[in-house]
């Protein structure tokens, strides 16, 4: 069932697998890159290697995600969680409040870090319930005042994801990405603001990807630190100071896969299909519970419970034992959490349904 | 002369040359670490693979500076720019004044990044002189309220660097020591706080290294925003989100190799000698015209000019050919800059001195 003799099956969370061929061209360039004579490691941020680099991965996520010409794509470093901050320091004027949405842990992180720059607004929140489903339109109730709503499109921990975006009006939406971008289309033009932290489903762990609506820049004031402000990124096209030059090379490729693999319609069918098969095997006999509410299910991670947390620990280490690597769930919440990312191989999801069935037949 | 056909020898300032040893390491763990089954790119930051990398990097670290035990070793993103505003969030009360020793441009950014969170004296700047050196001992005039002192150790584009540390009395000196970092001994006692950008002495960009004096950690007021606290980092030992996996294992890999070469004394007599070898072609006849006062010349980067703008474009243009990269002085200052970090091969430095000799030959 395996690739190749030597790779596991990867359901962590993140930092995740990676597409083979990926992996395979690094390997290639990584001691010399052809016809430069030096490492993707070595080549300095200002050389014509390195812009053609930068200028392909942009150009790739624009036409991944038919990004209109009024948006800027950026690629910084610091993760989703520098986001946290630099979200509410560049978007957040005193006048105004922050609306979020509260689907988890790092959205309630979120809310934290804005608290400590300006007025924070929970516009609602699933927490009574302890985070099973995503909040229902209805549910949704803006600040008059708002500078913006933020959301987090995909839950790692709970296993729920946003099926359609929520209704805000002309307030702009800020979503977290991180765990689903481009495992679907996304419509780009009812976003205000984008990010996502590359080691899930579009590279490795050191960059950040911020798609951005131009008009929005306007409101980075001049006092913020110039490595804090969207719009000295914007104006210095992501080169204000030395980027995160492999971790950019790595998501171009992670790109170029992608676009190969035709595009988000078609990846997003192969991960319903893969979601599917797990939730079918789940749903099966009731010997494996489902933790996310069936209308907010994730396709991306996976998460269910046993009927004992002794069975849970028997499942993990047995499923390692047969190469099936990463299935424990959150330390926070327990129980089993397969993590099934654009990149992770559909015979692998095969490889745990099988296993899942041996287990129960055995266990149940 | 060239260690391999196809690689050349890399002047970059940064990102810059790294060892050999550690691209082929790389290269070998890239597809699949052996014993684990997937790439470095793919393991989980909480996973034992990699609390192996980080806690031995750190070891490593801490052996290469025998650093003391009250000091901790973070990895942090973002660059040394970064801490240009991270080392005023955190160590600059609103009490205090923070002194800079202005010698050059990425000092003089230091300052205007420090102005935007507190109070700033420019406590010695060799600007009249267009920064050819560091200040003289006599030259520095601390405020007594000094919350700290900040210097930079080494300047990349005036090719100078301190030879000894300013006496700061009891005030903790803060140190931007990106550019050589590790290329000498460090006396890391004499310090308050460390930080380096990694992509010039100690692996590729997306990582920095900082180390800090335990008592400072105080310093870190609780409403900072958490990733732009060093407490929280400290806290955390690195981990307070996902950090750059890949950049912290090789630089890990970099320090292996340092510790192999013999350790700081032992690099710091080869940085000598190839400094020394490029410095007396330089002041051999007077074509050439090191452009650093003697007493600061730089062991990293060594700048100089010839007799007219077009020979420097010329000889630049020449070097291309013979494989010699990345000789263009920065474009604030243009120029000749070779840069010849640990990781740059002595036979490197005698193929520069045997260009220019047959360059002056030919044009002197």
């Amino acid at each position: 069932m395996m690739k190749t003799t030597t790779r596991i099956f990867n359901f962590s969370a993140g930092p995740a697998v990676l597409p083979l061929p990926v992996l395979e061209q690094a390997e290639r360039d990584l001691v010399s890159l052809p016809g430069v004579g030096m490492s993707i490691l070595e080549v300095s941020h200002r050389s014509k290697v390195f812009e053609d680099v930068l200028a392909r991965a942009e150009a790739d996520i624009r036409t991944l995600a038919a990004i209109p010409p009024n948006y800027r794509v950026l690629f910084l470093p610091g993760g989703a969680s520098l986001q946290f901050t630099m979200v509410p320091m560049n978007l957040l004027t005193d006048d105004r409040t922050a609306d979020y949405l509260v689907t988890g842990v790092w959205a309630a992180k979120a809310v934290d870090e804005a608290r400590k720059i300006g007025k924070v607004h929970v516009a609602a929140t699933t927490k009574a319930e302890q985070f099973t489903r995503v909040p229902r339109p209805d549910e949704v109730v803006l600040s008059p005042d708002a500078a913006y709503v933020h959301m987090t499109a995909n839950n790692t921990i709970y296993g729920t994801e946003w099926k359609e975006l929520p209704n805000v009006g002309s307030v702009p939406l800020v979503s977290d990405t991180s765990s689903d971008m481009f495992s679907r289309p996304i419509d780009v033009s009812k976003h205000g603001l984008i990010y996502s932290g590359a080691q899930k489903n579009m590279g490795a762990a050191g960059v950040t990807v911020i798609i951005v609506r131009d008009d929005l820049l306007a409101r980075s004031a001049a006092t913020l630190p110039s490595m804090l402000s969207y719009a000295v990124h914007a104006e210095n096209r992501s080169m204000y100071n030395t980027p995160p030059v492999f971790a950019i090379y790595l998501l171009g490729l992670v790109m170029r896969w992608l676009i190969g693999q035709g595009g988000l319609a078609a990846i997003a069918r192969v991960n319903e299909r893969k979601a599917a098969k797990l939730y079918s095997e789940i749903d099966r006999t009731g010997f494996y519970r489902g933790t996310a509410q069936k209308d907010s299910r994730s396709l991306m991670n996976v998460t269910f419970r046993l009927p004992s947390e002794a069975l849970e620990q028997q499942f993990v280490k047995g499923a390692e034992q047969a190469s099936l690597d990463g299935l424990k769930g959150h330390r926070s919440v327990g129980g089993i959490r397969a993590s099934i990312y654009n990149a992770f191989p559909e015979e692998g999801v095969d490889a745990l349904c099988s296993f899942m069935r041996e287990f129960e037949r055995r266990n149940g």
